[in-house]
């Protein structure tokens, strides 16, 4: 049983599916404390003091990067940054051997965003550091469900007494993830954790934003985002790509956001007046109005303070732990 | 009376209109002192350990950015930068989104570069940490003006007894800003501040570079940089933008650089022997020669030295008095 | 003679023609020391702390500027990254105001990477700060042809009683630089480093990429590949510039493969089974075969960790004796 195996972490985080429920506590338990080191006078561990932790992103997202950099600072860790583009990979280099180069210079962890779904499993082969997967095509992200959890959980244990719901799981939340499943790396990410932690995830599309085999997925479906909105303690809205309009996954921005976009109106039918996550950036006016964006029950940003916890949970615990 | 009021800085420093008389004497004075960790051997103090530094530029403007992360290194701050190109920005992010995350992470100050004037003061009214205008639009440019006074108190009070100017402020002395004044934030803002601490300022331009309503700023104003020259402590040349010339403010680049450029022969029309600051990067050849770059006289490189000073104390007095 | 000369660095690394012998020893050995904390529990020394170091890279190379970031940042230097692409240089700057300004900002060293052949000796006539040539034109790459030796050094004397080389040279190694040397900075500092070492060097190409004068080097010339090999115990693989193709100094990529490149067949005439180099990123499949690259000879990730511990080992020198 999974129940007995201590929760030491592999060492790298590729996909949520590496965590068992005990491992992903851990991860949500010790960001809850390293999130108090951003209330002392002085924001810094000497934990990864020495070790250099790469950013290598083939793929812009200065707020991941930032994320993770900001995180591994706070951890006294070298951070060096590697934008592929014009870089050797201009070169033609290929990711393996920017894998080797980057492992015999002597990274303790390369954190990798790339284009391709299964990027970070191919670069986890090759490379005797850790590897975190920092988003992979259509298919992970795993720090953003492990803050997305953190987030939920931190807010429906708000009574002192809970201690922010440190060691529990998440049994009986109903979330709606909304939007496109099948480009979402988030949604995939957090299906698998949510599910894993005990909450029970509904998926709100339209069919054709829904990927083949989502019947087995451990979630149900809704195509009527007024109906699911009902049950739900958490609506977790995905951004809308704009870029994917071109293809004609639905008719319109407009029609879009009538159906599956969240505003005060449609807030409104929610039973419990449920919690708002987004990924971020949004944008307003499409998949969420400006007003549920900046509306009391919004966790955006508090996700994005949550993010930087989460990040440093799993450096510690991916870097700290080997001299430990 | 603003005599009596304690020099104690705002949150933000987004104008020169945000300082008093002895809030500016305040950030020189404070300079002064930090330069000299410049002459130890070890050249790093640690009053922002823990702190984090975003440098948000939207701009390119490598030297400003070298200057202010080298100011915060050398202060032991975290410093994060962030080229708004190839970023979330350039999916559609509002600029109140980027400052929300941007204090969502954590961070205490961010220096921001922006093409729109006021771009600083609406950062300011969405994000509680400092926000420091490096530059926005036409409008101000607050630390150069401070690099530019301190540069000039210093070699006016060069005696050791008048220890480097330490207390004083300008008065008596003359300055003429010379150049495309219209278009420039760095005159902005030194007039400003120059007149703010006594120096009388004379504006050298034609009248097409000059702006609407400069009639009622404190300051002379002249067409003749011939006999401008005659009665300046000080001359500030502007840099030509080049890009401006299209748009035909001025017949050709010789004719301005004719009229309003520096050189050697229009220096020696000058009584006192003016001191010779310039922004940078300078054209040379065009507003200003050679020759009078590289002259004795001119301060030009010690202005880049000065602006990593004031840029540590605005860094130190803005951040490092919150706990003190 | 220079047997007496104390082998203490010049102020710059420019060429390998800065080097005595025994300052080329003195920064293998330095770079066998610090090799060492590699292994330690925390891989940082503070040697350099409060110096900056600023990362100057007027062309694409994300490897060597990682290296230099590294090592730097290993020894405790703030680190300042310039990529000359969207800076003042855009706006016109000359490489000489660039050097002035990061000099006025305190930098104590600039690695420069630069397209003309030259500049670094001209950066270092500006500057009053430590320059270290990351590759200039067709000229010079000292660090690389240090690591280079290191590397042969280290492999040529694995018995421990030998303690990896340190004191030695290479007198009596035969070492074969392979490709297309008429456009190689890598092997013309090799040639020097590596003759100056007392190694016999033989330069294997086609006569179209060999330079004017190269019967003046203190090298042997050879056409033949296959005969080449026979008698070496080194083989240095150029990377082939794929964008040199199109100026037809070789008829195609296939036959500069089948006459210049290293396959296992061509190993296997090798009398001695040699180490191969490659200063990467390498064409598989192109000047070297995926499994040679990948065989138990090749040296090539050593070359790129060794590469981190040379580059220590030149800033602890150039800037950590300095106070010393």
């Amino acid at each position: 049983m999974s129940d007995v195996v201590t929760p030491v972490l592999k060492r790298h985080l590729l996909s949520i599916d590496d965590l068992t429920r005990e491992q992903a506590i851990l991860i949500l338990d010790t960001a809850d404390e390293l999130a108090r080191i951003s209330d002392a006078p002085i924001k810094k561990l000497p934990t990864l003091r020495g070790r250099t932790v790469v950013n290598l992103f083939y793929e812009d997202s200065t707020r991941t990067r930032i994320s993770f950099e900001a995180a591994a600072k706070r951890l006294s860790a070298d951070v060096i940054n590697f934008s592929a583009k014009g870089s050797s990979v201009s070169k033609g280099e290929s990711l393996k051997d920017t894998a080797l180069t980057l492992q015999a210079m002597g990274a303790d962890a390369v954190i990798l965003r790339h284009s391709a779904s299964g990027a970070a499993h191919r670069l986890a082969e090759w490379t005797k550091g850790s590897v975190i997967n920092a988003g992979d095509g259509t298919h992970e992200h795993p720090t953003q469900a492990l803050l997305d959890a953190f987030t939920i959980r931190k807010h429906l244990n708000k009574n002192p007494e809970q201690n922010g719901g440190v060691g529990a799981d998440l049994t009986g939340v109903n979330v709606a993830i909304v939007g496109d499943i099948l480009h979402s790396r988030v949604a995939r990410s957090n299906v698998l954790l949510l599910s894993r932690l005990g909450a029970k995830v509904t998926l709100v599309a339209p069919p054709t934003l829904l990927p083949v085999g989502v019947s087995d997925w451990p979630v149900s479906i809704s195509y009527d985002f007024n109906n699911a909105i009902g049950e739900c303690d958490v609506v977790m809205m995905l951004r809308l790509q704009l870029e994917r309009m071109k293809s004609a996954f639905f008719p319109s921005a407009r029609e879009y956001s009538r159906l599956f976009g969240l505003d005060m109106e449609r807030l409104a039918k929610g039973k419990k007046s449920p919690l708002i996550l987004h990924p971020g950036p949004i944008n307003r006016g499409l998949e969420i109005s400006a007003e549920c964006a900046d509306s009391a029950d919004s966790l955006i940003l508090e996700q994005v303070t949550n993010g930087v916890s989460i990040r440093m949970a799993v450096l510690y615990l991916l870097l700290g732990g080997a001299d430990a």
